[in-house]
């Protein structure tokens, strides 16, 4: 079938872009899968370091599975039970799995903060939770504000089939990304300029991709904006359970509850267990509304992405279990830790730093001095190499919409301590040879032209000891 | 919070009534939600017959699961491969999955099509999948045309968030309820006159809630529509395993595959699980597109309802297992015949008739000589009565936007023995005094006032030979 009958038989969401897949971030993706690392079958693949994935406890979920064969409908001691949970369908799901699965969140939030059962919604991932509560606050053409950089996903999972907009609130380094109330207002202004209906602030704290925590103040400043322009808050908290070091995780819930004047119907929490728990193939997305018809809505529209019972079932009785839970979340917090650790202090040997975090799967790499300019273009020429010669698949900062060339999100918890430090010793050689070859470069540079250097490449090698040579075999090869 | 707050606070889509749950079809669900039969706890609760689900096999899975435990990943056998599974989130699905349900789907039809695994795209229930087709299809505002009786679910999931239009195509008892060219043609001009695109037409086949499949000749007339309009084919064939009788089904994979002259982009199978493996918490939906266009697309959206690959992983064993298969869709038949068998040959002993049909989990009760009049308020009445007196939940025709009056879906399928005699009965005894009451009123009548009787109940005591008295105290508690 041509493109052209195709445009008119399908739907303009079927054939618009949408879905957001034409984007470097999921072009990583696919260099990956056609030249996937394996330790011994692919030595030279490209490694996967463009994937949030958790697998650092999955041991103990294993572990916990084997001690408790009653948990599953599939085995002798729990297949009594598949009858009546393969026939449940009820869209108010398990009601077991429902007060685990608030019980757990409380948890994953110090206990600081209390979760109703009633008011968890089940959607299919956070995918689903996100389209359900665009679906239930925005109409098309209106707009939710978000912080940048931000995940890369939200431009499908928000925006593709609701026709909702999402409009940039601006946030830099110079102050470690912070969200700030200037920063809010001026995103606000210029959708007001533009004649934009705007219905709400979508949050994700902690941050994809900066793997940092929002501080009380800032989410405090969060509320009152909201509350004062009568728009919801939507927090996606689905790296929760992974706050690894201080300061502490606070959630949305917190100020909430501390706070008697703020409208509660404006705020709106996303949670998952594909990050927390590790478990993604499981697709539990929730939406935890303090609005009782956004609750009821989500309900029925969860319909279109209930969880299985079959995984219900199982997750009531391993959430339900508080010694399992406290184990885990702490042994998980530990691993997450220490491999960042790790990572991170095999970036500084060759004078790679990345943006202090303390949560996430995933550190926001500074990679600015070994850009050839300060552009996207120079960002995007950078990734290639990586992708193409380093052969690691990381993400580069202008697929998660950042507005300062340079940064790249790589994650560290979707491998194994060998791939680790493979990974490192990768961007190590690479680093080096650059480096080596930027000083040769400039050596000969400095013999030859002596101080008739033009300006450009004066700047530039102050801000960047590490500044790559432009005839280099790896940025030819990506050129 | 207020609605008017509420009203503006919220989308459109949140704050209409699109999603369909104030229709008798969902009251009759709350009823027996409030009242819900038990035959030791509540044996004078409401029997659910509202329900399309298929319990009568359970027992076929079960045995098998516990013959498999390696088929589990949360078995001693299985759990090796839990990290694998519970991490997997690619929206291809599991290429076994795929594989083992594109086998299934061809022996459901009789292995007379095929299906290429490669273009299964899985979804969130059939709920999932018609929302996703439509999705694909059309634009908000464009429609589908749907024969009618029709499943009332349809009203949310095809149209609710997609804001497409569902347009019926009349059918009626003259014919048993076929699809003719000429209704087809009536309901595309009636679209035209009204300024509305139509982009497909809906079928379902078997039909719910018929219970019967679509003939070679009305299959064939519908593709040759559709080419000839050049718009889609949707058939929902989520019923193609529960045929138990002649004629045998006929997929329209199988129409496909027979006309060189079809033009395959035009045509889309909707599948699922929930009924023919009788496991609705499951989960599993399945859109099967011959438009490569659509399955991509269609992939792309499955993000928002993947199946839990727990659920794939053990489904992918199951069906892949084909002696089991072979032997559960042949049990399965000749069970739920049986039941059919067993459940109209009770109503008929009250002169109760049910469509003649050979597929589905219900039958489409004639009850149009208990009418009081030929109106949907007669048979809302009825209905009302039969909910809240007889205790039984059954559906009223009106629900599926059925346009003659009289006609219920009961289904017979989701409960065991007892229970559908302790129905039978329910029904038999109702029956059975209303025709006494309106007997005695007859002889009362005849006797006052001779000759002089108004023309209407002239009438419907010639077709009724069972008609209930307006006075009985049935009908007074329901009125």
């Amino acid at each position: 079938m041509g493109e052209q009958n195709n445009s008119q038989l399908l739907s303009r969401v079927a054939t618009n872009d949408g879905h957001g897949e034409n984007c470097s971030y999921f072009d990583g993706w696919k260099a990956y899968d056609r030249d996937p690392f394996h330790s011994t079958r692919n030595p030279n693949g490209v490694i996967q370091m463009g994937l949030a994935e958790n697998q650092l406890c999955l041991d103990l979920i294993q572990e916990w599975i084997k001690n408790n064969p009653q948990a599953s409908i599939c085995t002798d001691d729990g297949v009594a039970y598949f009858k009546e949970i393969a026939n449940f369908q009820d869209y108010h799901g398990l009601p077991s799995f429902r007060k685990a699965i608030a019980k757990f969140m409380e948890k994953a939030r110090g206990s600081r903060a209390k979760f109703d059962p009633n008011r968890v919604v089940m959607s299919g991932g956070a995918t689903g939770a996100q389209e359900t509560i665009a679906f239930c606050l925005a109409n098309p053409g209106e707009a939710f504000l978000i912080p940048t950089p931000y995940y890369p996903g939200f431009d499908r999972d928000f925006r593709w089939r609701t026709g909702v907009q999402l409009l940039p609130i601006h946030c830099d380094s110079s102050n470690k990304f912070k969200v700030t109330l200037d920063a809010l207002e001026a995103a606000y202004q210029n959708a007001q300029k533009n004649n934009i209906t705007v219905k709400g602030v979508l949050a994700t704290n902690p941050s994809n991709p900066l793997g940092t925590t929002m501080d009380r103040d800032t989410l405090t400043t969060l509320v009152s904006f909201v509350n004062r322009k009568n728009i919801h808050l939507v927090c996606d908290e689905i790296f929760s359970g992974t706050v690894f070091d201080k300061p502490g995780f606070v959630s949305v819930a917190e100020i909430v509850e501390d706070d008697p004047c703020c409208n509660r119907d404006l705020v709106h929490i996303v949670y998952s267990l594909s990050k927390d728990l590790g478990v993604p193939g499981f697709r539990v997305g929730i939406i935890y509304s303090f609005n009782d018809a956004v609750v009821a809505c989500a309900r029925r529209m969860s319909s279109f992405g209930l969880i299985s019972t079959q995984t219900q079932h199982l997750l009531a009785s391993m959430l339900g279990d508080d010694e399992f839970t406290t184990k885990f979340l702490a042994e998980s917090r530990r691993r997450l830790s220490e491999r960042r650790r790790i990572f991170t202090a095999g970036l500084k040997r060759v004078g790679i730093r990345c943006l202090e975090s303390n949560a996430g799967l995933f550190c926001w790499m500074d990679l600015r001095p070994l850009l050839k300019a300060k552009t996207v273009e120079a960002e995007l020429e950078l990734w290639r190499v990586i992708i193409n010669d380093v052969k690691l698949n990381i993400s580069p900062g202008t697929s998660f919409h950042c507005s300062e060339p340079g940064w790249f999100r790589v994650c560290f918890a979707n491998m194994d301590d060998k791939t680790t430090e493979m990974a490192l010793t990768r961007i190590r050689t690479f680093v080096f040879r650059a480096n080596a070859a930027a000083q040769e470069k400039k050596k000969r540079w400095n013999m030859a032209l002596r101080l008739s250097l033009p300006r450009r490449f004066e700047d530039m090698s102050i801000m960047s000891p590490h500044l790559m040579s432009p005839q280099s075999p790896l940025v030819h090869a990506a050129t």
